[in-house]
């Protein structure tokens, strides 16, 4: 049997690095590489750099015939035009037809989308969610992402841009500033950077003792919450518990909205284990109408993390 | 030009009334009657009262030969199994395979889900969302429901569930208790009911002056919180005010996850024009994402409020 184009490439872009690679249709990475992301000002030198990197990956697979498409995780990146609109973390302002360009380069089609996208069709197609037609991916990360899938299919919206789930109200009075301008977003309390902020909050807020005393406030990060939660230390938990209420309350609204089979979390966070997972159920539970009690599945990624952000976008490829 | 089946069936099945039509394709109810839902405890005694009602309507439109099919809206629609599931406000208790029984009885296709999805098929069918791919129908009435729809498609779910927007919560601490056996839902505030109970703690609350102040407390409805803003009355105002901002929140946070072209509204509240879509614009554009401002339509349902709820359930019978 021969199959003509058994590879796709995925390339996940990062405000730091962009890390790509060759993927087989049973998702495994057989090749991958990594470029600066920030160093390029102009995004034609930029993608002659991946070019040049990426070029000899695919001779290594049998040359470009063999590859399917390439599929691209961008931040705001949408999926209708291919483009990169106004993305503050990366180093081209305004609108860039990145897609376009990168097809135009490598003469196969390209896809894009946001990096939480990516991570659903690539969960759907590899990891936890295989099988499923209805769920919902968030990404716990330095912000919180999500990935909606309904009816087997990424939700994109009128626009593009649908699933900002970091960004809903979860604390209407005297919320959180987030990035975006926006006050009370889940992003500012239920990502990485959101757990530091609590674990401040609280340590300055009481007197308890802790093991995160030992640590200066300002740069206490959820990784030293976590080893401290796992010493037994109670604010730590506290902090935990915290963070999975939320997130728990939050996901009850979400099942409300497309009444998923499971929610997935993928990210930094999701490490934390049963610390956050057991407060997420239990508040998500007490939060579920009726009908929904006892139905929907939070699970964890089964993406290798090294590998889930190149698996995610190079999915994309496969439906090209 | 012969068609052979201009007509469909749509059916609207209230606690007490259950109303039904015969609906041709440019959306005109060219006849309709009515019978009581609630005096029926037996479901099949029920539908032979319908069989009875509704078979001078099909002789008089030319035999059942030119009916297409049934949509049923009824309360807790199963759109999968075509089953009413556990209605608190139907007489007959536990699974009712409703679609199935009509469709038995009439020899024809029948479709049954909720009366606010119903609506939203009816909107893009007939109405405000005519030719919309992308849009979120509310209902304000008794309750809220909705109806999502994403890529011209009715969003069902996992379980044929979803869009429950009315149970999504609203205010975290001391929420007002909600039917469904949670506190804080959004419908204790922007149903019909809401209002009247917002009128209530506005007006034990404060000595404000109003002209509510003449009708004894616990018999105030939206209508007459209606009457008295538009006679200029603050503290009626000041309720439509609190209750819009509750909605243009909530509608904020409904557009990051699925980025509709519009929100359109219907039922008894939207009756009350500017005094209502006013406050709830300002507060949704106050709270959405920069990459949305100024991009979502808020809508009122464009269907005659005497025929939509027929209207949205008949639309289902085209897709048969």
């Amino acid at each position: 049997m021969t199959m003509e184009k058994p590879y796709v490439i995925g390339m996940d872009m990062g405000g730091t690095n962009t890390v790509f690679g060759i993927v087989d249709t049973r998702g495994n990475v057989i090749s991958k590489s990594a470029i600066k992301t920030g160093t390029h000002t102009d995004v034609n030198l930029y993608i002659n750099d991946i070019h040049a990197e990426l070029s000899k990956l695919i001779e290594a697979a049998g040359g470009i015939g063999k590859i399917k498409g390439i599929g691209v995780g961008a931040p705001n990146g949408n999926y209708y035009t291919g483009n990169i609109e106004f993305a503050p973390n990366l180093p081209w302002k305004g609108i860039v037809p990145f897609a376009n360009l990168m097809a135009d380069k490598f003469g196969v089609p390209a896809a894009l989308t946001n990096d939480a996208n990516a991570a659903a069709v690539g969960e759907m197609t590899y990891g936890a969610a295989h099988g499923m037609k209805n769920f919902i991916m968030i990404t716990l990360g330095t912000g919180v992402g999500s990935g909606i899938v309904i009816d087997g299919k990424v939700v994109y919206g009128h626009d593009g841009f649908a699933g900002e789930l970091g960004h809903v109200n979860v604390m209407r009075n005297n919320g959180r500033l987030c990035g975006c301008g926006k006050s009370g977003c889940l992003e500012t309390y239920a990502s990485a950077t959101g757990v530091a902020r609590s674990a401040r909050e609280i340590l300055e807020t009481s007197t308890k003792e802790s093991l995160l005393r030992n640590i200066p406030v300002e740069s206490i990060t959820s990784k030293d919450v976590f080893d401290a939660a796992m010493q037994g230390d109670e604010v730590a938990k506290e902090i935990f518990n915290y963070t999975g209420k939320i997130l728990g309350e939050s996901f009850a609204d979400f099942v409300a909205f497309s009444a998923p089979e499971a929610i997935v979390l993928f990210g930094g966070l999701s490490k934390a284990g049963d610390l956050i997972l057991n407060p997420i159920k239990e508040n998500m539970e007490k939060n579920l109408l009726p009908i929904w009690k006892g139905k929907v599945k939070v699970l964890f990624s089964e993406l290798k993390e090294a590998d889930a952000a190149v698996l995610g976008a190079s999915a994309l490829a496969w439906e090209l």
